[in-house]
Parts: structure tokens; sequence; C-alpha cells
């Protein structure tokens, strides 16, 4: 398959009837969108239709690659799944890392647009140019380690998997979807989606050799990426030798690492939870991604069983914020997630709200901070809907809600925060208040700036500046997303790089200028979605219990100046001017 | 005692002729020099016969306390020990936490001078105004702890103790100077200086109420000061939660932990030796100094007997360099160190160059990497001077220069280097450079905007800008050795803090010019004394291994950028303007 001239292909599967197509891309929709998120964000935008459930049939699941999937280009075995979330109601994006990506782009698509539902449990499979969909009936209840075990043996190694378990089939709104072992799309309830579309997995292989423009050029832009990966203490050092959860301490000791749903700042036993002890306790050896330095990965060793090292987020959700502090439990609670297809992130704060909700003697179960067992069989009932789980399925939010204490979920959006305590960064807390996709740390990753330094060191209480990077960060790291590229490799390398790679690729002209724009306009669209699906300027905010703390972020007046810088007016809306700058929302794809 | 008008004592003590003699000091002199190093400095420069080995009896060894020793700011529990090092040859200084120096300060004295020396070994007894020098000729060959434990036995728990090891007697050129469990004047051998002058042991009780003349504005700046310190991750949580140790995987990470006696910049094995592992293994207790609210200090607990926790600095060089991976082992020869009285740093350096010349076939005696049995031995020999001990004891500097391999000692003027890899920060080798004590951290910590961020996170492999805060921060912390003050409060502090709280311990006036002048002075005066001692700009250097590396910081433009800041000529003289600006060398104190 070439890409020169870059161009793309889409296939359609339309699972109520069961029908296959595929679609050109334009290079003008490329050059506009990228690939990945940005063209998953643009289909969903245009064939979805408004106000209705996640659930659907007509809400379309992207899968989509970038242009850089599958080129030399280091740590690019990514691909990102698309649609309306369950959890909260917004468009949704989540990456993934593993070789799934890979073997779609080599078969010979830049995404697959899954529509329609299924009756019965089903299997899509994609061999290159040969498309199946295969009863998958015999799979259900299967955690997702079984299934992937039971296609391998099916299909053979090469195929790639991306499946669902109990919670995706229950409709679980903290569903992930899960790829190889340790690579999940977790966030936003995806899985549930697939669920409700009676998808059970997608298998994929493709064997086409992959041409780029520029091949020469790319390894050779290679070789000045590896020595700035390998000289940046962070992408390095750091999470080559501990992975992500060398962030555990780094971020306790900032008084950032909330604990007891979010009523500490900090854990006082995080370090019995520190990367340093995981790896003299349970390390067994690293595992990186295909074609990446940094390799943050680590498999662990648990009672003679490999089990992936839990991240640095789900070392936090289901440990300090439940107050675990044991490295074997939270392998145990992970892999419990992982096989389950949960989010860890949702599961551990909405389990965090279970237990303040119970302290507080509203929930008829009694669950006690840091019960381990009690977690244990509480993730169980949630994915399959069980007793107290039936309520947990629906995410922290909604169960909040029906308790009448809804500021005891630490969501916004709908969407459980992640680890970075924003009373600790007031950047990275108004990154929180206006993600599209919800309390995400991962839109504007505000904490390299505010914690790690990168690329320089500023202030993390003081708001001056921040809504100016918030819109940057924002813009740079939704290209990083369609291109796709993993975000590690941001920490260090700047957007002139990145464009640099996609001309190599392409073949096409780039700048980093139109890299910035192509992310600001998959933002505006992600944006014009929600508010046409009801969503205001009042769900850009925190938590009551953030906004009435001492020292809390100044959030209204960040957000004030961060519309002007948007471009948004007060109501928080796309001036005109600004969706004719960006060419929004633009002509329809059509399939 | 009251300090009004800021005037100030100095108790002299001649051993040879067992006599005592108070001095008054001049409130002129200590608005010159402040006190505590910088007192002992102009001491040291007006009464030390020049060219003559520190073991000298003219040598004089000072113990100084500053004007906030023992007022209610926060964190002064310290006395500077000063003299000739017998390891360097320049004019040394050495910092040292514990109650010694308030009991000093309580007795009513800002200083005390010790010259002359006593054929049998001695203790000297300063009781308030009562003055005694006692044998202690029963006392010869026991460790610091045993030291300390007799003489309490003998005088009671209410006097504080500092004393010499068997290295002290034995003058060992890396003896420390031991007060409290895990307090020790450790850089420099001032141990062998006490050694020479028949010194075993000084010990001291105060009882004067002490009067600053406006207490309640002290507690007022404590508060201030208190609310700033624990919203510092480094000194709010970083040190309280895990000592100094929690600087090794950081360091580690920033590529910047030398191993293998500085053959490589990291140290694969480094987590094993965290401060997560101590603490999840070793910890006891917290430990801090008197009236600290940062509480650096830790005791553990190995095979059922409390040790102190190893420093970061010891960990590194007994751990990291000699590659020794065990806690245990290093909780083991840390106290073996103190017991005998050795500077940890210098003798797992020294070590590291014995290993290292073993493995070229150098040394008679076979050493090998992290071979803990063999280094404990070596530590007792060093301190005994016994064997290959003998040679060690001499530190790496002439050890490597008597075999032949002068670039295997990773010294700077004699002086062993810290565990801050050079290579990494630019900034922190040019301080290593400059130091007047020879290699050192603690001269100008630029390792806090290098690689901490505090205030500002600087590129740690730029060279502008580094003459100019090295400069800086060597006036600003010979103002905080002066004062005393623990240097881990001005992390977060500025100057203004500390003039503020001069002023209203005196009553004084004097601004933050003021204070960064007196640094600047006492600076000038060591460099002073050092040129008078024959050094010159070639000792402003680095160990080859660092200058041929590939990526070595840009040593000579910075000297001469740091030359020029300092309004020294192209050799590294003061030129005669700088020397008339600050009134050097001055009037000589007159006893």
């Amino acid at each position: 398959m070439s890409i020169k001239g870059w161009r793309g292909r889409l296939l359609v599967v339309d699972l109520s009837q069961r029908l296959f197509k595929t679609v050109e891309l334009s290079s003008r929709l490329l050059k506009a969108y990228i690939g990945g998120r940005g063209l998953g964000v643009k289909i969903v935008y245009d064939h979805t239709p408004r106000r209705v459930d996640a659930y659907h049939p007509d809400v379309p699941l992207i899968f989509a690659v970038g242009p850089l999937t599958a080129t030399p280009f280091y740590s690019t075995a990514r691909f990102c799944v698309i649609s309306k979330s369950p959890l909260t109601g917004t468009l949704f994006d989540s990456s993934c890392g593993g070789e799934l990506g890979l073997e779609l782009k080599k078969a010979g698509f830049d995404a697959l647009m899954v529509k329609g539902s299924s009756k019965s449990l089903v299997s899509l499979v994609i061999d290159d140019e040969d498309f199946l969909i295969k009863d998958a009936e015999g799979l259900r209840g299967y955690t997702t380690k079984a299934t992937r075990e039971a296609l391998r043996k099916d299909y053979g190694e090469e195929f790639k998997v991306a499946c669902i378990g109990p919670a995706g089939e229950n409709m679980v709104r903290m569903a992930s979807i899960n790829s190889d072992e340790g690579h999940v799309a977790g966030r936003g309830g995806l899985g549930a989606v697939m669920g409700a579309k009676g998808l059970k997995a997608l298998v994929v292989r493709g064997s086409k050799p992959l041409e780029v423009a520029d091949e020469k050029g790319i390894r050779e832009l290679n070789r000045l990426v590896l020595k700035r990966i390998k000289s940046n203490p962070i992408t390095g050092k750091a999470l080559p030798g501990l992975g992500t959860l060398f962030l555990l301490q780094v971020v306790n000791e900032h008084g950032m690492l909330p604990s007891r749903n979010f009523k500490n700042t900090s854990f006082d036993e995080a370090y019995k939870i520190s990367a340093e002890l995981f790896k003299a306790k349970l390390f067994k050896r690293r595992k990186g991604c295909f074609n990446c330095p940094i390799a943050c990965k680590r498999v662990v060793n648990l009672k003679g069983e490999e089990h992936p090292q839990p991240e640095f987020e789900t070392t936090w959700a289901l440990g300090a914020l439940c107050e675990v502090a044991s490295p074997e439990a939270l392998v145990e609670l992970n892999s419990l997630c992982n096989d389950l297809g949960i989010d860890t992130i949702s599961m551990g704060s909405t389990l965090a709200c279970a237990m303040e909700l119970s302290e507080e003697g509203l929930l008829d179960t009694r669950v006690t901070w840091g019960d381990v067992e009690a977690m244990k069989e509480l993730i169980a009932d949630t994915a399959h809907r069980r007793g107290l789980g039936r309520t947990l399925a629906e995410g922290s939010k909604k169960m909040a809600e029906r308790l009448s204490r809804p500021e005891l979920s630490m969501s916004v959006k709908g969407l459980e925060l992640p680890a970075y305590d924003p009373r600790g960064a007031y950047g990275q807390a108004l990154a929180y208040a206006t993600s599209n996709r919800g309390g995400c740390h991962l839109r504007a990753y505000m904490i390299s700036t505010e914690l790690l330094g990168v690329p320089i060191l500023l202030d993390r209480l003081n708001p001056i500046g921040k809504a100016e990077l918030v819109a940057y960060y924002e813009n740079f790291l939704a290209a990083i997303d369609s291109l796709i590229v993993c975000k590690f490799l941001s920490l260090e390398l700047d957007d002139n790089i990145f464009a640099s790679a996609l001309r190599m690729a392409t073949g096409g002209l780039f700048t980093r200028a139109e890299l910035i724009k192509a992310g600001e306009r998959i933002w505006n669209l992600e944006r014009l979605f929600n508010l046409e699906e009801g969503f205001t300027s009042s769900h850009d905010t925190l938590p009551e219990r953030i906004l009435s703390s001492p020292g809390a972020p100044p959030l209204q007046a960040m957000l004030e100046k961060y519309y002007e810088v948007r471009g948004w007016n007060r109501a928080g809306k796309p001036i005109e001017a600004k969706l004719e700058e960006l060419g929004l929302p633009g002509e329809r794809i059509t399939m």
C-alpha cells in the first residue's frame, strides 16, 4: 500500500445489515484532520444523530490509525477509538497501545467505522481485504484475556485482538476496550458502546508493505529523536526505569496525590506502593510497544503468574484514593479490572465515592476504606451488574446524584478525575474543566510544565499565562492523537519534529503551524458536538469539593481568559469568525 | 545573656599552656562577618601562620555559632567548625546539626577558639563560665558513640558532646567531628585537626536565658516561614517524608548519579537503595534537629538496633559509587564510619578509587566492586591506619598520586566530589571548581535551580547565566552558614526573610544587600587565604575524567566569566578595588 499523496481509506461495517463498504478519504480531509482522533471526531460529528443515547445503533464506533502509524517513526504503534461516551454523553476518544493499530494500517485502512448493532454477540475479522462477521456467542462472559486467547487459538498469533469483557457486554458505563495484555482503551466506557453493538471482538491482520515518502529521512530523524529521548530525564530514565509509576512519589511529595476520595491531597503510605517497591518486590521484566525507545511498561510476577504492572493512574485510583497500600493487592485489582474490561480510574474513583457514601451511612452495603476483598467483590459485581454493582456500573456521578450527594462524585462532565489534584496545579485544573471528554489529564498535560519542568517549570499555583498554555496543549495533543504518536514523545519533542515526520511519511507539505491549526480544528469540532448535545459553559467546571477548598484554583477568571484566547464568546461558543477561520463544521464526509 | 547591640564573646583555649581567655567581639566585626562560618573564617585568616601543616599547634580550630542560634527562629540548631583542612590544605568550614551549638550559645559564647596542642588526650568541658581541661586518655580508641555515652554518664544528659573517634586520633585526613547521633561535621578532616591537638571531646552546657531584640517579631516571622516551608514540595513533603535520600532516584533518573568511581553516570540498582525501600524495610521513626519544621533525619531498625538512616550523599558514596545496593549493608557501613569518626563521602569515594586502582592491577590488595565485607575491613583499617588503610587514610588524591594515576581521584582541591555528576549540571560543575573548600555541593547548591526547579528550573546543560548564579549562591550560602541557619530553609526562603530575622534577633539595622555583601566578604577572605597558601586558578578545575567526557561542561569559558563577575583578575585574584569595596583583609582581631 502506498500512502503517497496522503490518501486514506475507511472501512464501514454495518452490523445490523451485515454489510461492508470501503470509502476513499480525500487528501484535503486528511490534511484538515490528520487521521486518528481527528478523523474519528469528524466522522462521529458528521454521522451521529443528535441527542440520542450512546447505545443507539446509529451511533458510530470508530477505530482509527494515523499517517505515522506503522511508519518507522518511533512510538507510533497505537490506535484510537472514537464514539459518543455513555459515561459523559460527550464526543469521546480513547487511545490504546499494542499492535492492533499496525495490523489495521497494514490491512490498508486508516479507520474502521462500526455502525448498527447485531442481535447476537459477534466478532469482526479483518484479514487484509477479507472481512467476516463471526458468531461469538460462545465467548459471552469470557474475560478479555480468555477472549484474546480463544481468538488467537482460532486465528493464529498474527491476528491482533481488541475486545470487551463482561463489563462491556453488560454495558457498564466505564467498560473498557482491551487489546494486547496491559494495553487498554480505558476511559469513557467505549467498551459499553461495543457491547451495545453486540461486538465482542475485533480481530485484525494486515500484510501489505507500507511505503512512506521519505523512509531515509524518517530514519535520520529517528536518530535525533532517540538522542533527545534518551537525554531527557523523564523519557530517558524515569519511564524506562520505573514505568509511569515513578510519578506516584513525585506527585505525592508535591501534595497533589488525592486520597480518601479527594478528602486529602496526599497519601501517607504512598511510598509502600511506589515504583521502587514494585520493582524490588515484584518486577519480572520490562515491556514496551512496538518500536518504542521508551518502553514504559513492565511485567510483574505475583504468585508465579505474570501480570502487567499497574500504571500510575491505576495505582493511585485503586490504591491511594481508596487507601490501599499493598503492591500485591494492586496487581490483583488491576488485573481483575483488565480481565473484566473496566477502566481502572473510573472504577477506583467510583469505589472511593461509594466508600465515602457508606461512611456517611447512605449505602445499605458497608464499604470500608482499604478493604481489598470487598473491592474485588464489588468490581466483579459491577462488571456483572449485580447488587450494589448495578449502581456502581453507572459511574460515580449518577450514583452520587441518585443518593442526593452529587458533590461526592469527583468528576467533570461525568468522567472521574485522574491522579493530579487540581488544587495543586492551576493550569491542570483549567485543563480538567475545559476538557471536551470530561475530567482528563491527557487533553492538556499541564503537569509537564507545572510539575516536571518540561519544557520549563512554571509556578503551579499561579494562574497567569495558564489559559494560553492550556489552549496550546489541547491543540498540540489533539494533533499528536491524530498522527498517532505516543504522548510521552511530546514531553521532549516539539511540534516541528512531528510536522517533519508527517512530511516525510506523506510527502505532503505540512507546516508546524498547520499541525497546531489541525489540532485547534479538531478541538473546536469536538466542542461544537458537545454544544449541540446540550453542554454549556456551566459544564466547564470542577467538583464542589475542589472549588470550596482553601487555595482553590481561580477557575472563573481562568475560564474567561481561556474563552477569549480560544476565540469563543462568554458562553463558551466559538464565534463565527473562528469557525470560518477553521472551516467548521465543513463538508460532510459522504459514504 | 543579652545580645542587644549585637556584641559577641569568643572563648580562647590554649591547650599547650592550658589557659583560657575571653575576648569581646565588636559589633562592627560581627556586622561584617555575621558569626558562625564568617567569624571563624576571619579568626583563622588572622591567626593562622601561612604555609604550615594543618596539624601545626598554632593552627586554630574554631567552633562557632551565629546570631540566630538558639533564638526562636526555625532550624538554627547548628554549629560550624572552621580551621585549615589536612585533606585540602585550604581554609575549611564544616557545619553540624544537633544541640551542642545551642549549649555553646547559652553558655554565653559566639565562638570557641582552640589553639596549641595537648600531649595527652583531653576533653574540654565548658559549663557556662566554668572551663575545664580533663584527662581523656581513658577514652583513647573509643568510638564516637562510646565516647558520647561515657561523657554523658560522667557529666549528665544536659551536656552536649562533640568528639572524634579512632580516625581523628590517628589523624586520618578524612576524620570527622561527631556530635549527637547522626549529626556530623563530616568533611575536610577537621576531626584530624582535633586529634592533632589531643582534643578527644568538647563537652558543653549553657544555662543562660537568651534575649533577642524582638521575640514577638521572630515568632510572627516563623508563622510565615512555616507556611512557606510546608507548601514547598521539597521542604514540605520530600525531606520530611523520606529524608535527604529522596534525592537518590531523582538524581539517578537525570543521569547524574555517578557509579563505579564516576565511570558511569547512573546506577541500575539505585531503586534498591531508594528512600522508599529504606522506609519499607527499615524505617523506625523520624528525627529532627531542635525547633526544625522539616525534620529530615530518620532512625532505622536493623537487627533490633537503632541506627541513623544514611543520608543521600552517604548512600551514594558508599553505595552507588562502590556498587553496593543493599540498604542493610549501607546502614552498617554508615554507622561504622560514624562510630570510627570518618567522613562517609570521602571514605566512599576513596574506596571507589581503590576499587578502580585494584581493577587496574595497581594495588597489592584486591578490592572488588560491591564487596561489603572488604569495605568494612578497609574502613576499620583506615581509621586505625593499618595495611592498605594507611594509604586510604591519606584520601583519594594522595593515594592516586602515589600510584601515578592522579586522574582516578574524583576530587577537586583534594576534596572528594559529592553525588551530583558535574557532567549533568553545568552550574554545579562551576560551583565544584570554584569552591573554596574543594569539591563540594554546598558552597553553591546549583542543584536547586538545575534539578529541583527552586526558585525556577534552568537548563542544566546550558552555561549561560551560570557564573552569575554560582557567585550569588556562594555569597548567599556563606551568609546562611554564618547566621547559622540550615541550608534547607534557603530552598524556599529568600535573603529578605533572613535579613529580617537577623534584625529581629540583634536589634541592629541590617539589609538584605548587607547580608549578601557579608557573604561576598567571607568568600573573598577565604579566597585570599587560599591564594596566600599557594593555590592558583589552576586549582579551580575538575577531574580529568569529567573534562574529557563527551558533553563535558565548558569550564574554561564559565570560569573566565565567573572571575569577571567576582571582580577578580584573570589569574583569579580579587582586584584592589574589590578588596577595598569589601574592606579586606581588614583589621586583625586582637586577643
